[in-house]
This record gives structure tokens, sequence and C-alpha cells, in this order.
């Protein structure tokens, strides 16, 4: 089969663009888990194919270490918390939240083990960890979440999805999937129809749809009141970072003057933290700035929205399976349509950015002209 | 361990025969489904290692098309079959039988989006595909299945063989296994030592085999009536394609002079074809010119030898599990007897086929070459 | 992440000591099976990777071949067993004890087909087979064990670890885990640092531990009714070859003089055989030199013991989960204490020893220089 000339064109794009065998980006904040997940109990979870142990120490404050001890690899998660040191399960060498061997049971010294020690940063209900080089940690550049900002009220929750993170991030950058993926829960037919802004820059990647007028599904219409009215749902894609992702969305009665209408509007933070090449950790932040007392509202969307994320996840696991399954030489090139443009260049920057690492790892030296050669991408 | 010269032999022998790591021959009709299997409701099956999209338009003709969409790879099995277009369940993508993209919601053009379609030919209780490359379709080069013929009454089935299908095409050719991997059901004890004929033809391999006389098993002693009888029971294995074989019977009393005999004869079509290197469709297509209007003894039959052809399915998968479980440096090299005449010959032509096409895909210059070669051969 | 100077050294040190991708060692008598094991039912087991098919014959001795037929690679064990020989199940070749095709059913002759038979010794309790060169079998070479010896009561079984046989072994020669791995059942606080000697030759290692004085957990105090007193436990771990482990201990109450010390030790061995590159049969023969009439201490005493040996098979299953699943370029190196030595040598000399081998079989002019070459390591 000789290949068509947009099959060609789409092989060649398909070169340039992030997909499930680009290299993990280290140095970025990602989520490692919900605040209230780490506790005192140790924990195995692995982010960008690396296997922890987290844990809370006396204090509350919370740890990751390399879930391996430093003399025989034996899984640290399965090993006992004493105060805020961990014992291992095998021969009970003892280390410190820094990952510093401080006792070995059968000798005097302790041979100059450790283990990695990996820098976290409590957000509310998410906790941050650095998996990048540890002198380029820097808190200051954890992405602000703006709905756990005064006046908003939150709820949060987590699957796990057997999928590359890249595609999750494409499909939040291009909503017009919601008409079809999500036509039994939040979707509605006009949604991949509607009019829509792109903004691209460097590093990060808006596309805005306005969905004018519309009927809201239940989710928006029960908790804003705007059931059976003619109605304004205007969204907001913002790839925030290669770890978040944040959906704002304002609805109104469009036969209300701009004064009247009063301020609704919900703001979601997607959160995606690659656990392996082809499976990632799905976080999500949800907040809304009105009906701030009514528990019942947060239940309903949150039961609601969840299963629409649902519908994501599974569709997602069906084209991984589908690529996973496929012979090296197949044609499973991918066409973008004028709607992919945000996704399109969100996939090049991971693209880059992952490049950049690898080749900034493999020489250090080289590492100046990389960074050059992303800024002028 | 040195080898021995027996060994070495069989090692050298090897290399000349199609085995479970010889590429799939493309330019052949394979049967993709059973005709009652393919409906109104979107399937999936693989073939070739290719996974399809199965479906039968409003007029009931059926279409194979890949089985992803071209914007994202969205499987269209989990998809929505409207009239005689499927539309992806992601982003909504329309396609028509032909496998062009017709409609693309958030555009007004379709990108030049297509995907392949596969050429279909329903022949009865049987649905036939064309894999290869679309300008060699003929459906003329279908290959004939007489138990199809008028006077003939037919019934069929459908198993899932975890093994190569070039070992199931070895089994059928070499009956000699009835004695003992159907000792329980429709083998006897003489039929491994009975008189036999081999015919080979540059792509055609008949095994011919005269168990007479012999008391015939239940399966085709009740039938016929010859139960208890000394009976004639002649059998020949016809590889008509690498994607049809077709054992021919009949069964006489040795008493009855050749004038006084009945004509009881029965057609087994045995159509494997390949999911993936290790797996393989079983499609049979099971006939007899006799007891025509006999309800009964159709559902007799078929009981019988799905009972019998699933101790086929069983053996072929212990030696596939071998095979799977042994390392590469193992010598299980395989010795071949006088029996095996035919099937080595077949499996020296699957063999020869599967490179010529591969030496085409690669250098389609060198085509008129290999097809010299093959010729030759 | 720039590596440590304890880290790099580790590195080093790692590419001379065998681990879960060091090939086999062929040239040693390994343990098959229990002998009750073996019986007249056709029965698989895998050895260094090979599969099996074992049975007794008519007269009671055991036999063992390759577990496939030299014609077409099916399943042995999946055949017939006819007084001694093997008849398989597919087109009733039939083998005798050594391995040779006696009979052919389609035809008169047998085509020089055999398979391999490898040579077994029973020795009361257990099966040692010989996976090496044949000319090189030896059963003067089988390693003595001592609790079989008369005076001496014994118990055996047999676990399935799904880990690589060089971790068992480094567990059994390196008993500091006892105080945490075993915390639960037979290690006691104090074992971990108790004083130590260690033994090393070119191809036998030894650590003898004294924990004086102890209190002895339930297995060995009710035994030697030494519950309560202050006792010494004398442990003597011995890596006899690549395919046994004795431990050695003695026990008795510091208050008496060595005179009057009842004479109470026990003697296991630890039987480790290579299934595939990261399993292994894990057989067990213990015995006792005392309370040799009272079966309820042989049952107390085998219950005790296989539920803590069952935690080192779930210690070193968890590691090597750990180990599989990480990636390449990760710096699991593993940092060696004091109390490792014997271990890191017998490690290195099962490296040495699966080398040697290895080249031999690829260059067998090249062997009398490996053999130098091991000898003077």
């Amino acid at each position: 089969m000789s290949l068509t000339r947009v099959q060609k064109a789409a092989q060649v794009a398909g070169r340039t663009m992030a997909d499930r065998h680009t290299p993990f980006i280290h140095n970025e904040w990602y989520v490692v888990a919900l605040s209230h997940e780490i506790s005192r109990e140790l924990m195995s979870r692995t982010v960008l194919g690396r296997q922890l142990v987290l844990f809370r120490k006396e204090d509350g404050s919370p740890v990751a270490l390399d879930n391996r001890c430093g003399h025989r690899n034996f899984p640290l998660s399965r090993s006992a918390l004493e105060g805020d040191t961990v014992v291992c399960g095998y021969h009970g060498l003892r280390y410190n939240e820094r990952g510093e061997c401080v006792e070995v049971p059968s000798q005097c010294n302790c041979a100059g083990i450790s283990i990695r020690n990996y820098p976290l940063h409590q957000q509310g209900p998410v906790i941050w960890i650095w998996m990048g080089e540890p002198e380029e940690a820097d808190i200051d550049k954890i992405p602000a979440m703006p709905m756990l900002d005064e006046g908003w009220v939150t709820s949060e929750d987590y699957m796990h999805l057997k999928a590359s993170y890249v595609y999750l991030h494409e499909n939040l950058l291009d909503l017009t999937h919601l008409s079809f993926l999500h036509a039994k829960t939040f979707g509605t037919p006009d949604y991949a129809r509607a009019k829509f802004d792109t903004e691209i820059t460097e590093d990060r990647f808006w596309l805005k749809r306005y969905v004018v007028p519309t009927r809201l599904p239940p989710v928006w219409a029960k908790p804003t009141g705007l059931e059976g009215r003619d109605a304004a749902r205007i969204t907001t894609s913002d790839f925030v970072s290669p770890a978040l992702h944040i959906v704002h969305a304002e609805f109104y009665d469009i036969a209300l003057d701009e004064s009247e209408r009063p301020d609704q509007r919900i703001k979601t933070a997607h959160i995606p933290t690659p656990e392996t090449a082809t499976s990632t950790h799905y976080f999500v932040v949800h907040g809304r700035n009105f009906a701030l007392e009514e528990n019942e509202v947060t239940g309903f969307m949150h039961e609601q929205l969840m299963a629409a994320f649902d519908e994501d996840v599974v569709g997602l696991e069906a084209m991984e399976e589908l690529l996973a399954s496929r012979s090296e030489e197949d044609d499973f090139f991918e066409i973008s349509l004028t709607a992919d443009a945000a996704s399109v260049a969100m996939r090049r920057y991971l693209k880059r950015r992952a490049e950049a690492e690898a080749a900034e790892r493999t020489s250090p030296q080289a590492a100046g002209g990389a960074k050059t050669a992303l800024a002028s991408a």
C-alpha cells in the first residue's frame, strides 16, 4: 500500500509530536498524591517510571524516597516506619527523611548508603513532587491553582488511566469531543460546531469555546438554576504545564443584561502525572464560586463530573489498547484538524522539552545549546 | 551438546519451512467471518495482525474497514453505525463504506482523511476478505467450496485457536494423527498404518488415505448405516490455498459390488485465517451428499466433528505453549517422517510465498524477480 | 543525577556478581524433584529453562526426558506411559527410557529420532538431575546431605519461588536478616548484631554466627527444652554448591559445662533449583539428631520452619517485582556490607562459573583457557 499525500504529511508531522514513546519530562513539578492519601502508613507509588515510598513524619509533613533499600533493593514500602525513620524489612537498615542511612544493625558505620529523597510541597488537597535535578527544585515554580483561592469551594478525586498522559492533555485541549464521547453526560450536540479561539505561546496553550445559545446539561443547569433557559456556556481549556490543565467555564442566562448576571463560574484542575509511558495518575480538583454553602451541590457536581471524566478514561484506554496491539509497519498516522492547532502545538512542546532533557542527560555540555534550540523553536 | 546427524539435517530443513515466525501472506482471499456473524452491530476482528471493523449496510452487504479513525486512532468498533456510515465515538468524524471521511463536525472540509476499505465477498455461509494489494483483488480467485453445491447439506462453526495457522494446515495434511490425538473420537487404530498416496504440485498438496477394511467410528457409521460392517474409509486431505483445506471422504460396505454402493460422501472445509502470528480463526463448513432431509443427522455429525476438531485445538495449543516457552538456543528441531512429504512441501510453499511478498514490499522493482524465483522453486 | 562515590563503587562491583541476568550453570547436579513427586503419572517440570517430562519405570527407577516429541514438538507430558515407554499423544511415536524413538506407527523405521535423556540419581527424599554435558555426569560429585545419615530424622517440602536462585543463596548466606524479615517467626533482635566468622575458599563459602547468650524462639526452644533459659545458638551457613546450601545449628544451656550438654543439632538443606532466570524450585530437607522418636516434634518443627521460609519467599518475590519493574537506566546498585563478604564471594563464583561455561559453549577450544582463568580467579 503506497501512502496518500495526506498520510505522508501526517507521517512527517507525527515525528514532531509527543506520543506514548516520548521520554518523560523530569524538570517539572507533578502531583504525586492527594493530601489525604499520604499517612503514617508506608505507601508505594510509581511516578515517571520510578517507584517511590511515601509517608508523613510525626509532625505531619510528607516525605518521598526511592522505594528500595540501597543495600539489596528491598522495597521500603514493605518495611516499618519508626518515628521519622524507615527500617528496611530485610536487614534492618534505617533511613531518615532525607534518605540517608543512619543505622546498619550488623556493623558500626553506614557504608555511605543513601537513597534519593524527592522534594515535596503540599498545596491544599494535593502534594507536589519534584523528580528532576535536585538543585533546580524551586517551589515558586509550582503552578497556581486558582480554585483553591478564597471564595471557592472544591472537591477532589483520583482515577488510574491506562494510557499516556500525552493523550489526556490532548483530550483536554480539544473539547469538540464533548458532543460525541460525552453525548450521554455533559456534552451537547452544538458543542463540536461552536465558535472557538486558540492562543498559543511558547509554553502555554489555550482554547476558548463559545457555545451560545445552548441548553446546559444537568451538571451545570441544576446548580446554576439555568434549566430550560437559553444560556451561554463559555469554556477555556488552559494547558498550564505538563503536569496541570485547568478548565475554566462560566454560565449565564442570555436574556439577562451583563450587569444582571450572577457570577457563576467553575474551574477544574485536571492533573495528569505519568506513572509509566502508558499509564497515568489522573487527579482532579474541581471548584465553583457560587452556592458555596450547599454541600449537596458539591456532591451532585462531583458525581456527575467524575462519570463524564470516566468516559475519557474508557475512551483513552481503548485507543491505547489499539496502539499497543498494532505492528510496527502499520500506517497508524494521526491526521490533525483545524481544532487541533493548540493540541498539536502542545504535543510539539512536550516533545521538545523531553528531547532537550534527554540531550542534557547524555551530554551536559550540550545543555546550553539544547536550551537555546528550545527557546527559538 | 553437539547435534546428531539427524538433528543437523532437521535444522537445515527447518529453515526452508514456514513456522510461527514466518510473515503473513497477504495476497490471498481469507475467510473473515461466518456470514451470520456480521450484522448491524459494529464488530472488531483482527486478521493478519490488523484490526478491522465489520458491519452490514442497510441493503445487507458486508463492509470491512480499518478499526481506527484516521484522526487519533479511536477504535471505530466502539463508535456508532448511522445508516451506511460510521461515526467515530471520539470526535464524530463520519466514514462511508469505502472508508472515506465524509464529515468532520468541527470544520467544513474533511482534510483528505480516509482509512482502508477491504474487498469482501459473501459465499453462502462464509465471507471472504482480500487483505492484499487492492488492485490485485479478483473474486474469480476465491477458491471453490464444493460442499456448497446443490445436492449437499452443510453446517458451519467457528473456533479460536491459540497457535499458528501453519501447524493447523500441517495437522490437516497428515492424518496419521487420527489414531492417537483422536483415539477417543473419530480415529481408529488402523488409521496411522493405512496405505496412502501423496500428490504434490507447485501450489497444491494432497494426501489420500485408504483405510480398507475398517470399522467406522460412530460419526460416520451411524449416518451411513455401516455400523458393525467391514467398510472402506477413503479420505483425501486437500490443501487448496493458504486459506482453505478440504477433507473429502467416502464410505462403503466392502461386501457390496461397486455398482451397488450408495454414493455416501462428506466434504469438510477447514478454514484457517491467521489472527496473529500465534493465533488463528478456525472456521469449519461441513457437508454431506446423503440423508439430505434428516436434520438430526446434521446435528449429530456436527457435534461429533466439533468435539474431534477441539482435540486438534487443544493439541496445537499445547505445542504452541511449548514453543513459546523455549529459549532461543534450544535444539527444538522438527524431524520429518515419510508421511510428512506433503506437509513439508506445503510449509515450504507457504514460506516461499511469504518471503516473495516481503521482498516485493521492501523492493517493488525486485518483484518480477521474486515471482520468477517462486515459479521455478 | 550524578552518582556518589559509593554508588560508583557499587556499580563496578555489581558487574562482577551474579544476578538475575546471569546465565545458568549446567555442569552441576541439581535436585529435580522430591522422590514422592515422581510417579507413574507423566509430569512436566522446567529446570534451567528446559521443559522436562518425569516418570518412574515399572521397576520404580525415575526417568527424565525432554518434554517434547522429536517430530513436531508435542509435549510428552500430555502423552501416554505404556510400560517403560512414552507414546506421543499426537502421532504415536514411542520413546524408551533413554529417549530413543523405538516406533513410528506410520513407517517401518524410526528416522533416527531421539530426544535427550538426563541422568538422575535418587538420594533418599530427593532426586538429583544432571543437565550438563552428558559425558561429565558423575554421581560421585553429588554433594553429601549429612542429615540423611543414620541417627537423624528428617522431613522435606517444596516451595515455588518467583525470584532468581542467586538471591535465595544470598539470603541463606547472610543471616543478619533473621532479626527483621523473620521477627515474627524464628528471628530474635540480637541476631543481626551477633559476632560472626566468615570462611571463603575457591568454591565454598561459610558464615558462622554465635548468638550467645540468647533466648531461643519456639521452633528451637520447645524441642530442646530450653524455653526460658539463657542459651547458645550457633549457626553455620554453608554454601555447598550452586544447588545446595546447608544450615547447621546447635543449641545448649550456657549454664551447663560442655561435658554436660546434650548433643542437640539441626541441619537444614536449602535446595534452590533454577526454573527460569527469575523463578526457582525451592526444596527443603530438614533434620535433627535428638528426640528421634517424637513424631509430633517433627510436625511442629516442620510447620514452624516452613512458615519462616515462606517469609523469605515473600520477601525475595517483593525484590524481584521491584527489579522487574525498574527501567534500564535506574541507579539500582547494590551496596554491600561487611556481613556480605561471603555472599559477595559466592555471587562472584556463580558468575565466573556461568561465564566460563558460556565461553566453553561458544568456543570449545577456549575451554581450557576459561578453566584456567577460573582456577586462578
